[in-house]
């Protein structure tokens, strides 16, 4: 199975990008890696982990696409990015089965609509990453950033490709959704959620729970968190300052606390560790976005190559769920097929 | 100084909150306390406890507005109620400089609005909560939940409201203001983020400094975080819900984690409380409704003893730091004054 990673755009471009596919095909046997990007860099950081196998291909793309430029623009005129070569083989090639990019979100958001498309019937596709939960598990949040201005039946969609995709890869038969609003109550929300509340009561194919509050998301009493791309990036963003916040206190409280505070860290040390890597999302992986027609994840901007890792798990994962497949059928023959 | 606190309403009324109202007027000197109710039953506590002092007064009021009803219909159809009682003795007692309330939020709002009536040139009250950053300060978040949909005008004038209030309770000259979006740069967030920027930016009594993500709310970078009442509640209740996650995730590692991890969790023990309390911004007060004629400050709906005690010195410190007085000042001298 062939798996294309955009080396440039991220933090730490390429050297973790590399060390990432060579520690999966090091690690994964039936997996090769097509990187793109530019050629010598990148041969030079595999010559220094000393990688001397042939499971990676290079292709040479000198141009990179930052943060600071407009998305839609860079995408057409960046013919030679890292970003739109890997887009272009994953498009082109049919043994190519997804990829990852840990460049600008809205460059990638940009490249999987223009480059590779939606799938029939899909109005917004969605970026969707699963957040550990409280209970072990895992809950979907659709929409976390790609469309920050919803109507209320883009939200229903998300809904409906949540539910599918949560199915696909979890094996859920009937994922709980929950819509984001300010309480639980039915008359709770904005003048958005009241009519998206109204869609998803009259949605047959989705197991709608109604409002939910955002403190519940961690809960594990949701399969599926919907919401537009705007607050679905608050929420994200609110939990991740919280984590640090509440590691930097603490760090602060054991400097402040003493021989015992510092003698009980030392003690915890490997739980708080675990804590840690239980509540990373950006450590189990990047978000797919939902609803194009091939599998294209996003990794966070400051991933590590274990996180490339993980995303390459993901792919493997989600291509092995048939989820492409499941997805055009369901969007097919969801209750909504055919408007616009 | 007089402060008027609504029994009812809250999950543990009214027993908490008439505690809190005792322990209040026993260890603040200059404090009286009108408690609204059901006479007998805030007298049975009062009993229980065994104050005989004469600083708290019982006005009795039978009614009480839960979290199920119409807020509007309630404040005007239930007249007898411990919320409604309260709000006309603010209203009408110029001995009385706030009040307190930990009942439905909705109801609170509509009481403020229509029993005690915005100041002059208030588009839209707001809910603003202080919350505690990591560098040990605080921060501001307007609005909370008051208006779940916001023209770009409400957030203009919430950072001007904000900022004033900051000033006046902090010291703080220039408070740094950040508008809560999906990425710090000016082409970042919705709609609605892109129209209220291009107003920000030519506030001139305020200090904008951009776009902010929810990410760095609790950084200490900002004094006032603006944002509508449906995106600060989702902001604040994934930040509560994560260290909610957090602790219980912790104490299923310890359990998981054998000796080491408990002996470490004895040894820390204080340490973890102290930070819990130092991010539990339930405990340091409640949130005021900013932009009406008298001091009403909301407290959560779990509120405990404590917490009422902690809301009692919030508002004799908003009482003193003459706020309502700069805050009529403020909006009729701000560049936005007159519009509509």
């Amino acid at each position: 199975m062939k798996i294309v990673i955009d080396c440039y755009g991220a933090d730490y471009s390429p050297d973790e990008l590399v060390k990432g596919a060579i520690t999966s095909v090091n690690l994964i046997e039936d997996v090769e890696i097509i990187l793109t990007g530019n050629q010598e860099e990148i041969q030079k950081v595999m010559d220094e982990v000393g990688y001397k196998g042939n499971k990676i291909e290079i292709v040479d793309a000198k141009d990179v696409i930052s943060c600071n430029e407009s998305p839609t623009m860079a995408i057409r005129r960046k013919k030679d990015s890292s970003l739109v070569a890997g887009l272009n083989i994953l498009k082109d090639r049919e043994d190519v089965i997804g990829m990852i990019s840990a460049g600008s979100t809205g460059a990638v958001l940009a490249g999987g609509l223009f480059v590779i498309g939606r799938m029939d019937g899909v109005k917004r596709p969605a970026l969707a990453p699963f957040l550990p939960t409280m209970t072990g598990g895992k809950t979907l949040l659709i929409d976390c950033g790609a469309n920050v201005d919803c109507k209320p039946e883009y939200l229903q969609q998300f809904a409906i490709m949540g539910s599918i995709y949560v199915k696909s890869m979890l094996g859920i038969e009937n994922p709980r959704v929950g819509l984001i609003s300010n309480g639980v109550e039915e008359h709770k929300g904005n003048e958005q959620i009241h009519q998206t509340f109204e869609l998803l009561k009259n949605t047959p194919e989705i197991n709608f729970v109604g409002n939910m509050e955002a403190r519940e998301m961690l809960s594990g009493d949701y399969d599926v968190l919907v919401c537009d791309g705007f607050t679905g990036n608050v929420a994200l963003k609110s939990a991740e300052g919280t984590i640090k916040c509440f590691m930097e206190v603490l760090k602060q409280e054991i400097k402040a606390g003493g021989v015992r505070a510092k003698t009980g860290y030392l003690f915890m040390k490997k739980a708080l560790k675990k804590i840690k890597a239980r509540l990373n999302y950006t450590d189990v992986g990047g978000s797919p976005f939902l609803g194009i027609n091939k599998i294209l994840v996003k990794s966070h901007g400051s991933s590590k190559a274990k996180t490339i890792y993980s995303c390459v798990l993901q792919v493997m994962e989600i291509h092995k769920s048939n989820y492409i497949e499941k997805m055009r059928e369901g969007i097919k023959n969801s209750s909504i097929a055919g408007e616009e």
